[in-house]
């Protein structure tokens, strides 16, 4: 039961930093490296290959621009295989976003928001949580917490009113 | 292990029903209805707050336009959600799969392509199978399957040459 | 008479204070606060819900990315809801935009430009002008000062010429 | 308390026409007629600024293109003015939309989707509704017959199976 | 034989300036001043109405987001309107373009690239110079110079190379 | 006093025959031919170079795709250049438009919509009508009758309502 | 001297057959198949890593959608990839030119139009002509006849007049 | 065997230059210079006209906006264009991009990532080791160079995990 964090460069690791944190913060085994499908071919038909014997449950992987690495994966691989399409410098993320969403039929990749890293984490965790209770409890603690916190600061907000809040942070 | 498949309107059917296809033919238990986010929002309040308890794994969810129908029932469980943005009659699908995959930090939606509803059948099956071997093998069977076709049909072109290729079909 | 501005999250504020501000400077009573439909699903049916019963005559709600909030707000009530995009990191608002305008027959509602929370509260003001003529005087004399101030503009820029107009801002 | 639809050309009444058969069904009294902002820019003069007088509390305009009919209305009445983009032959209605959407502060314009006039009229419904208890009610009504057919439309698919749903329609 | 150069807001003159720089540069008589399509459109249509008696040739019209500038000024006179789209700070001036140059047949604009109201100076400076040679023939000058600066870069970059070329600017 | 009418391919013709149509019904003189930037780039020089001497007043060039006919058309001449972006079978014609509209400072091109050779006649009209009386009062004429078929229509659909209106048809 | 033509899918074959019918054209000898990045990654592997070796010089690869193809193949080899973006159903093959053209530094692909395979066979024509002198001979010649049939409809065109040219055809 | 690198513009010298230095460092031929399709379009006949006999073969065009210079020298020229779509300030690069490889069947332009100018010249390699061992070989060091970084940071990141490995950088 343990997640692998790939990525195409190491560029994209303040990025994907935030899949590996939201795991860590779920206590989710986890490994992180860096798999260029363009600069490292084979190394990804290792890595995919072997991942599932290795003990990977879940594999994330991002990349930008003409960003194929989720795919590939996704065609040497049976395991899930979660997208993270990192926001590119000219077109904003929405050439990465198509060629990671757009897949045809026969290879699913789960993709996320751009730079949506830690979702991608959340998203791992929901697929390890239909056979784990106490990772399903954790996300149950984690969504409370998120409402916990809204609720938190709608009523600090209907309370002071917008100008104190804004002038408070 | 079973997987439910929903959609905001029976227009969706003719896309959605493939993924209770391709999941009928990987032998994996799953039930398939209509809910709306927008004209039945209390029905998708119970529908996603209970889908655990009752037995359901995985949710396909597939919505066109405004698709909220995905994000909106991610809120409202802990299960993983596999969203099937529906091509759009205006703008072609782009709507609906912005609406479904820029999900904010903290609810993700496993997005796959626009009308992908094959491909979400197969990454519910490929959830499945991270604690279940019987689907793993089966998907692995149908992987190998796929590759043996294309590699029939490159054989077939190799041989015939593309004229007679294409007259032949 | 009340208008209700909700937004997602505190970080669509400094947008949506705008809309506070236009309905302050019009002498129109208003509340303002934080309802996610993702993160408080539950307080999204509640506040929608009592809206029209607490005296809530529209509704204004900003959000980003996949936004649901104002169409989800639109499947509870039966008031007029206004939905304000909020420009997002990746898309500059184009995702928050068609999430919230192309929603399905039956259930509609009011989009205005992307960040355009000025303009959402101007909206609610000329809705409740239908039957106020007091706020309809207000619409007119606003209408009025906007033309004066651009006819000032004019005529101070067609006198100094616009090397000295630029150079006097 | 009545509803003026207009539209820059006769070909765009097939879209518009939905907007005068919602309001038909609601009971709320309509006009429907043609304004050309580019072909007619004196008639959309004298109809927008004698709308309020004349009895009119809301105005449906729907344009294709380049609208500027949305728009221009707003900028000379005080009246809530609701925008339906038509869907174009060359850019699918995107320039409709951006054209009608992104009016700039001060002039608001109440957008709903593309071809989305029906939704234009239940709008209009929904504004009237702010001091109309009975067209509230009318409403009302509506959303719960809405959601019956969908329920209804469920128990159907659940109990007969796509492949019969599909072969009865 | 004079230009006219009208703008929707004051923010747009560091962009429209241009216009009136380089129609001085080739001693073509010019005004320029502010007429807001939303805001004063009684002054647009006097404005454009009387356009033709007051002695102008060309419009210039520069405008961003919801642009009806441009469009409603051509369908108020019968002289050349030239359209330049404001880049606008949420889609980029895509809106602005969208907005201006997809006019229905019978009203047209000649649109420039966003932000290219120097481009709009120099297509009014070439519509007069089908009946004025003395504007023909600076025209000619203008695009002699622009040849020979070219040719004199290129002819520097190539005696000193690229690391020279950029150190030195 | 003569508009030139040219195309990238004879498969531009259905459209840009419109551009001949109105000139033809408004009387004006036009000439009407094929030169591809692409296929015969010297053809192309010796017709830019030569329109001014041959008494060419304006140059209407229609193009799609990757569309460079009337930018170089323009780069070579100092007459005024309308283009026509032709839609495209992939991209709908924003290639096109994007090709034609954002021409770099010095080179203006006057843009005109998708498929709008109607309106690049039209506009060649309204540049001859600077310097001529005769076109102007035609143009006027032309306006006069677009305003009254508008204004007929609409006094036929207020009478007859839209539904006989729309059988009628 | 050979060229490679492979495809992602049997259904891409009626663009694709367009390389194999130019080149056949021009007399270069060329082999077409079909292979798969995400259904027969190995196959790919073998195939991209054996090309050079094999006596390919050119690689021609079409795909669609998530277009991963001509990116992987160009990480495997050193010959140059010319890649051809299938139009998509959903998208219009915006897809996969991003997912083709959007190349991280280091592994170029050239990239031609959308559907563009008879180009990506001239483009490989053009490659093989810098060391051999008959295809370049065969280019000049191909561009001539290119040159001479757009000469002679222009003149048939000025001949007849559009609509006599218009009935012809 | 000589790689020539052109530009519009020497704004887009900052981009262009990294073609120049990838060949520099594979000890490749090149000439850099600046050739404007629009300003000098005498100097890109004579240019694209004499490379080939001048001994170049291969032709990097970088251009932005209304991108026609790698067109219009591929419309010239029967040697292989590479064109950079240069990004630009509007509309992201979008409209270089469109208007370089839409280009028209018969005349095909290699086209690489926005702003790609580094691949540019590595395609212009590849092309060269089509008939050229010695640069084969240099591209096979430099995709090991690739890989071994690749690998290294891999392992580095492995050990030292990615809190660290950020903040060395």
């Amino acid at each position: 039961m343990k997640v692998a964090i790939i990525m195409g460069s190491d560029s994209d690791l303040p990025v994907m930093k935030e899949s590996a944190e939201i795991l860590e913060q779920l206590g989710i085994e986890h490994e992180i490296t860096i798999v260029s499908a363009h600069r490292t071919p084979k190394r990804l038909y290792e890595y995919a290959e072997n991942a599932r014997s290795k003990g990977i449950s879940v594999i994330i992987a991002g990349a930008g621009g003409s960003a194929h690495l989720p795919g590939m994966t996704a065609s040497l691989t049976t395991l899930p295989v979660i997208g993270v399409p990192i926001k590119s410098r000219t077109l904003g993320g929405v050439d990465s976003l198509y060629s990671i969403v757009q897949m045809p039929p026969g290879i699913p990749v789960a993709t996320v928001a751009i730079n949506g890293a830690k979702n991608a984490g959340l998203l791992a965790a929901s697929i390890l949580s239909t056979t784990d209770n106490e990772i399903a409890e954790k996300l149950t603690t984690y969504k409370k917490d998120m409402e916990e916190t809204v609720t938190q600061k709608a009523e600090e907000l209907e309370k002071i009113g917008f100008e104190e809040y804004l002038s408070e942070k």
